[in-house]
């Protein structure tokens, strides 16, 4: 955490100073925002939160419910949404509270007294250390809890505003604020009250219900729900061994259950298999009663026994896998002549089952996603191409995640008998591991994602991946620090700069990157406006390859300790050295001749290049940037 | 953390349910208190935030600020606190914003060119891993809020009552309330108006001018000062290579600079050595300006310079080694006749040099201590006469402090051609690291801490020492888990069980013990009052030599089981485990036989006792909590 640069802070060092749109910030939803975002869910509270960040921005959310969600629905949280938690500054504190997964236990019907269910086995979760983050449950009012601080506490002070519905928005396609919403007092005394409200952009995270879905015409499409589910957080007494531990449960007449152990120590949810829908059905397995579906439990838990003593809450649910074919408002014959206003993201898009624990992750990155893209464009950084994006990556990946839960929904739904090996749901479980634990979304090359073309450099960070963190030994203060941890999320591009064999100083490839990075027309920094500090829009980082003992920092270039703040304070917290035994570049199969390393700001490995490859590296940018100075 | 067992907890978890006192809690200072707590410093406010956790308690701290601490003058925190914030729940909090000390490095003047200082070596900061956790430097007014969030967030609803000064105390020696406190209101409209408070208990946190020491009739005792030092937290811009590496540093003509760098990544603290103040000063050096200050910092970094930007704060200080020679309000001539009522602490009865960053840590355990001594007797646990324990236990720290202090400050200050070896003084900062980290406390056997006679069967948890955290698997979720880190600052007693040979439910040491421990009228939990759970007074973990997968957790004896909450809900995180190549029984040299080690709530070891000897520790607890049921 860098602070005091600006002067000393007495205080929490989280609470940025106000600045920009947060001095003064109306608590009237305002009639023209930049940004509005409809919903206040994983997705919109992420998005809402990465903007917040932006002091020029002004960006509101609109939420239905008068007030805090009390309770909510989804409760897995993968690593891959804890490293995005540490990028917002409070994974720390959530994994505290969470309850943490380390292995899921597998029970089915006892061959000798089928009657009775036995542990099968257990697998270690994340075997292969795939993460530095644990996997966790926590409910997700409390994630919500926690971007709703982080935006409260921004530079722009976010907060949510609460008692709005969603009716209508039209494209008008023109005019500074061309989305014109319409919006209705959903609760308090002007309850029924129309407003508008014109925006540059609206992201609906609306749900699987979604208006701004029906608004800009898509459909959602997709196989109907025919398997019935139900699930309740529970307090209860039970001697079933494993119920601390998350557990897929087989029981002899095909009835199932996903058991969750939940924060707290003392809570779990239950998803008991209700088994298939009739077609005629029209709904009346929703009025299956709690008591029904904790006897449903207990038969499958035989021999053990459920006592049920307090129940949080409960609901039946047939959920569908349905996705819509895009997630902005550009319709395939408009593709390539204009660019999107309105972007919808998860349930908005894309449904399915929760048994692989994935819907709210995978929408708090599509909320990732759009939001430092709709800043950068806003800023003036990036042309508003870059935000046709958003639908090409993140449709994909819902489309993955939909073909990943069928299979495992429909092996969770699956009888013992009808599997060929009893280790089979384990072992499924264990070979795809990667999947639900969220890294293996890998964005096809774009605007913004470079070839392959020199992977080999750098083998340990593909392109289109997430940028896996590794630890290195920051020079300044003899710190093992974990790189990707430094990343915050401020909307910045990072650029590694993993340099060649010679010592910090000599003549070296990356001695002359560095100069060609703080002098050249052609490099991004290049962009950076003038009254910024330099490392305002690119964080620029070097690693050294030997130890910090060998490394003469004031011998490091200017490129990497620039000065910030109206002091003029070096930044020494960008120049690395290996650490002993744990070697970043063994660890991530780094070339010795040194290599640039590109990363979005949300994370995900935009470019590898040699430290040779400026040209390359300034054409690039220049795509998404533009090329010089840009008005802000 | 453990929580829902009462029912579902929607929002953060940190934040208690209101209880006791804490339930219409009164703004007002009430005229009756049971503790009254002077100063809102590092032991004031860990003190507070202690006895808030007990609802029946009332707690008042007053301080003469009128509102919170802006920039504190202690910043050293060492493992020791570190562990014990993560008892008061934010460790992880501070540690993410504070600086981490992991090398000191030590600059002398180079022997070819005197003028010039090098760096003479790096010592590796707790090589011996004595502590999970890390040292780390933070403004002592970061800490401050950290513990007032605590006890906002307690049951009882604790804040600092600020704008009173303490101005007189009696004890009346009779009465429920015998300390009759004399207050002035110290700001506000009501500036001058006097207000009386009788108190049961008073602790003294009020500084090294503490006028609760000088009611109570100590006077410090100790050798004047005879060295001054500059200090200063300062944003600069220097080329000396350590800038952000805590550092020592002696030039040739003897002045030396102790470098502290500071949370952030930009602001430092510089110790300036002033010189010997003749004994004529009278006070003269405090004059000592800031360029004056600066200009000498100048000199010793020679050949590097420093260009200050910005001066966050700055004093001049030469502080004595003084001691009281005790820490409560009963003479040495009333010693045995009666127990006491008014307790002082932290700069109050001891001060020395900032020098060993110890100030703030010694301080807060001084604090640690008291506070649940007297939760303990106010709630009719104990009797008064642990409350002598305090001022015995504590004086013995302080005084091995004050002699640790006066070598280490001593060193600081000789010139380099004093030292018989240039490296002394990193020599000496290596081979006592473990003190000036903070666990050199050893406490004498007394009421509450037991004899070392059964010390082999657990030669790893010394009697008197603090309880050295270790992993141990928990069989109900599989986690690994720091079996320290379960212990909060709840005030509880903690009885950790380490298992003979046999598996969970045979017939064993263990068992036997356990149906004691549950059922015998000579157990120290009998003496829990009926309508609490069974484990509010005491925490009681058994820990298997098995592995978890080894250990059927029906087996387990309902004593490491017990039931919590109105849901009557069993509390599974009691059970443990061994871990494969971590194995606590290696780790802590513990016997195979088993072996119990009691564990008091300030987290120091009080017993190690075979399994078999229940008649000894229901004879140890006979002592501390009388027999039997208590009345609440």
């Amino acid at each position: 955490m860098q602070f005091h640069h600006h002067g000393y802070v007495s205080g929490d060092p989280r609470i940025q100073p106000a600045a920009g749109t947060g001095i003064d910030r109306p608590e009237e939803l305002p009639g023209e925002v930049d940004v509005l975002i409809v919903g206040s869910g994983p997705a919109g509270m992420l998005a809402a939160a990465q903007l917040s960040q932006f002091p020029g921005i002004t960006t509101r959310i609109v939420e239905r419910r008068d007030g805090r969600l009390a309770i909510g629905q989804a409760d897995g949280i993968q690593a891959r949404s804890v490293e995005t938690f540490q990028a917002f500054g409070f994974a720390e504190r959530i994994i505290a509270e969470a309850y943490r997964i380390t292995e899921m236990a597998f029970w089915r019907p006892d061959t000798e007294n089928p009657r009775n269910i036995i542990r099968g086995g257990r697998a270690v979760d994340d075997t292969t250390g795939i993460s530095e983050f644990p996997h966790l449950i926590v409910n997700q009012a409390r994630v919500l809890d926690y971007f709703a601080e982080v935006a409260a506490h921004s530079p722009t002070r976010t907060t949510p505003d609460y008692g709005w519905d969603f009716q209508a928005l039209e494209v008008a396609g023109e005019g500074d604020h061309p989305v014109k919403v319409t919006l209705v007092r959903s609760a308090g005394p002007e309850a029924g009250t129309e407003k508008i409200v014109h925006a540059k952009y609206v992201v609906g995270c609306d749900g699987a219900r979604s208006k701004v879905r029906d608004a800009i015409g898509c459909t959602m499409a997709g196989d109907k729900a025919n398997h019935a589910w139900g699930v309740m957080d529970i307090l209860a007494v039970t001697d079933f061994p494993d119920i601390r531990t998350k557990s897929a449960i087989q029981s002899h007449d095909g009835g199932s259950i996903l058991l969750i152990p939940r924060e707290g120590g003392h809570l779990f949810r239950m998803y008991v298999d209700l088994g298939v829908v009739p077609e005629d059905d029209k709904g009346a397995v929703r009025n299956t009663s709690m008591e029904q579906i904790i006897a449903q439990a207990n038969q499958i838990l035989h021999p053990y026994t459920l006592d049920v003593r307090n129940v949080a809450w409960h609901s039946v649910y047939e959920v569908g896998h349905r996705l819509t074919d895009r997630f902005d408002d550009v319709v395939p014959a408009d593709l390539g002549t204009r660019t999107p206003r309105v972007f919808i993201t998860g349930d908005a898009c894309h449904t399915h089952s929760a048994k692989a624990g994935q819907g709210m992750n995978v929408s708090m990155q599509d909320g990732f996603n759009i939001a430092w893209k709709l800043a950068h464009v806003l800023e003036g950084r990036s042309p508003e191409s870059l935000l046709s994006t958003y639908s090409a990556e993140r449709q994909v990946v819902a489309k993955n995640l939909i073909d990943f839960d069928k299979t495992w929904s429909t092996m969770m739904a699956k009888k013992p008998e009808e599997f060929d090996d009893p280790a089979e749901l384990e072992d499924f479980y264990v070979r795809t591991a990667e999947f639900p634990a969220g890294f293996m979304t890998e964005y096809a090359p774009s605007l913004i994602t470079g070839s392959t073309a020199h992977q080999e450099l750098a083998a340990g960070f593909p392109v289109g991946k997430r940028f896996k963190s590794t630890l290195a030994s920051r020079v300044c203060d003899t710190n093992p620090i974990h790189l990707g941890h430094h990343a915050t999320a401020d909307g910045r591009w990072r650029i590694y700069v993993f340099a060649d064999r010679p010592e910090a100083g000599a003549a070296s490839a990356v001695t002359d990157f560095a100069r060609w990075i703080s002098t050249a027309p052609d490099s991004p920094l290049a962009a950076t406006p003038n009254e910024l500090d330099a490392d305002a829009w690119f964080d620029v980082k070097v690693i050294y390859q030997q130890r910090l003992d060998d490394i003469d920092i004031n011998a490091v270039p200017a490129a990497f300790k620039p000065l910030v703040g109206p002091f003029a304070l070096i930044d020494y917290e960008k120049v690395y050295g290996t650490i002993d035994g744990n070697d970043i570049f063994e660890a991530r199969g780094l070339s010795r001749d040194g290599v640039v390393v590109v990363v979005r700001p949300d994370q995900y490995v935009a470019n590898v290049l040699p430290l040779t490859a400026t040209a390359e590296l300034g054409e690039f940018f220049a795509q998404i940037h533009g090329s010089g100075k840009t008005a802000r």
